[in-house]
């Protein structure tokens, strides 16, 4: 028994540095590396692959539109066969360096904007997936359950895992409610809370009040600030005791 | 009997179109694609391979330094270990386009002001080198020989293989004649008549008069223009003629 | 009387080039020269300016998405503060150019993806407007007539110039048909009877058929083929004999 | 009686940040900011140029080469003529958001390996002093004094303003020692006493041992960790309670 934790991790780009890496490796269990089109850049992804392997950290394809300047956070309208090269571009980049330090590229998690375009729409989605099983047909896709992105998997034979958020409420209708929204956003407590209910009961907060169903074999934490880190370290610890210890999905 | 004919291809960018790589691939037996450092972009490179597999023109990846504003033609000083990173992560990227098409990445041929760097610089080519072995210890390096280049390869049992130009003359130690000094580029006739010199006997134009020693396994060809297309089809049609068909050296 | 000719201009990115700049300077009136973010260098600016204020062509700028592998035809949801921040910065920079060639920018156009979206989206209307007036209180803007670029323009009192184009049918509401549509696309000699009836009489071809009114001080003509740049020519000497010149509209 | 302090600002770009630039703001009296070559984008352009005004302090174009993957410290090299029109259109860019925000650029300062390359290359330092005299006769040039740069701004009357650094050491000849060398770097007790001692006599620590003759009308300080923010303050308090407060050189 056990549940996945994974974070968005590799995330600077040059001199320029995002969230601590280092400290949320010991937490997680999956690492979804930026492949260079939102972030990341080679010698980042190495050393980010490097250090998953070491503790044993699963590789994941963090894949995004092509948009630094943005970090990959702005719809853009990629033409779908465009789309299945960038991504196939992302994977073939990021498990050269998975392989150099021992393993290998074992799933796919949309990032930002593209992450919540190919939830909603099929083509990306199809996209996405086209270019995982060229690639590698073993490779598995993470993301929001009940989305295109998971009938995209599951049209065609994808393995799919589904992924939920410790520190973010849904709507009654089981998605991701938008960060403006009341309650939309939860403090460090309740997402401890949160992570435990996901990973026992498939159960989260709801911005209408109560709980909703999320099918989640994956839950995401954040290390971009101090008090991120320690909350992932919360969660971590919290599920451990509660007979649940991080566990690749893969 | 046979020599390898060599183009770099693949050097377009979103909209932006370099030469006829449709009529190049025609004509030779090796494709230089560039990775979308110094040009290239995931679509061009999943349509050079396809097309290239399509004539069984084999796949090298045409590693360069990160400018797209300078082609990859302008110095630039990456250090080693950074050099490595990217040249890995070309060559990785590369690769997942080579095999949806149905082959792989058989050799990796530095481009431009690279080419020059590591041709020169023992710290350059092994970091090339180091990142081909890393990726796939049978991956050939293409380049200039007597070169830095074929040294690091050697050093680790890395095949080489020498590369010719058709169309420039040398310098009496074996180097190509910088484009500046007279007599280093030859025309038309000049260079269909050094194509099947380098092939037969291994001798060049020497910017000094006379010939000079040139070990090329390849020979380099253009597709820039419609007139260097034109002399690379009789470079291919001459050395036809003469028993010695364009042939892979992988 | 007279009408003016603009075309899209300086569209190439370091080694790579668009269309026939030098023939189509000839042609037109007015220059929408490219900033850096959909193309264009500082180099192709440089010589751009250059060219224009020679012929007495004005410089606008073109302004686009940060986004040179889409070429700036992909839309981009760029959050209204930062395209008055990323406008400003491209007319900015251009205008050190037009200066530099002894005049200055005197106008502003959305390029692709954002002509489009500022035509149809109030806020990234006006934060082009609010750009263009903190720059230069009398820069115009040059657009489709009746659109939200055109109302942003008005509230501040911006000069708006609108535009039309020679080879392109309109739907019946006086809007640039889709590409897509059967009858978008006018071949030479329809679009050479356009822009005179455009100059003349206001009058456009619609693709429901009959005519549709379409207000226009400028017509934008093309320049990235040869028949393109026939095409343009034809259209400026047709103009010319009619006794409509070319002429620009600032 | 004074001396102008200055320091590096607006380097983050898109999601990521670099320094304090808030902090820095209130210890100096010239901001050398990034145009988006090296570092800095529109929005952060614009943010930096407005705190830089409310609080009275100049604003200078840090212009560095096109290279974000390297933060522009890597040599790079770019022809002359392509540099003066990179340095053009830097100055450009960012002199808009300095007059919206009611100034306007007043010196220029090369970047990293560009004030590296500058300082020891003429045709560099020329292609920066030309690109600054067709934007503004008046602009002034801030660098290492003694080297091309001055000798190229004095050449044609631009005005020139030495620097010195408060935490580095120097050659018997009056260059700043390379980070590498023993003694180079120097602590923060050391760092404050040399700025007294620069802004007081010229005189600077050398690595051979005693002092060595700086000519510095400016100070550059550092803010990319809270020690360098810390050491910049004392900086400024012990050149204020000296009766050296810091005053903009221009």
């Amino acid at each position: 028994m056990g549940v996945d934790l994974n974070s968005d991790l590799g995330e600077g780009f040059g001199a320029w540095r995002m969230g601590d890496d280092a400290a949320m490796l010991d937490v997680v269990s999956s690492a979804n590396i930026a492949c260079g089109f939102h972030a990341g850049d080679p010698s980042i992804m190495r050393r980010t692959c490097a250090l998953a392997v070491e503790r044993g950290v699963r590789i994941g394809a963090h894949v995004g539109y092509r948009d630094l300047a943005g970090f990959g956070r702005r719809a853009l309208a990629v033409p779908a066969s465009e789309l299945r090269d960038e991504t196939l571009y992302q994977i073939g980049s990021l498990d050269a360096f998975a392989r150099a330090a021992g393993d290998r590229v074992r799933y796919v998690k949309p990032h930002g904007a593209l992450y919540h375009a190919a939830a909603a729409d099929r083509a990306s989605a199809d996209a996405i997936v086209a270019a995982m099983r060229e690639f590698d047909p073993n490779l598995a896709l993470l993301g929001p359950a009940g989305t295109e992105l998971e009938h995209a998997a599951l049209a065609v034979g994808t393995p799919f895992f589904g992924e939920g958020f410790a520190d973010r409420a849904y709507t009654p209708d089981g998605l991701l409610a938008p960060r403006g929204l009341p309650g939309a956003v939860l403090g460090a407590d309740d997402a401890v809370a949160q992570a435990l209910s996901i990973a026992r009961s498939g159960k989260a907060a709801s911005v209408a009040g109560g709980t909703v169903a999320v099918r989640a074999d994956s839950i995401c934490v954040h290390g971009d600030s101090p008090a991120a880190v320690e909350m992932a370290r919360r969660i971590r610890a919290t599920l451990d005791e509660s007979g649940l210890p991080a566990r690749p999905f893969t």
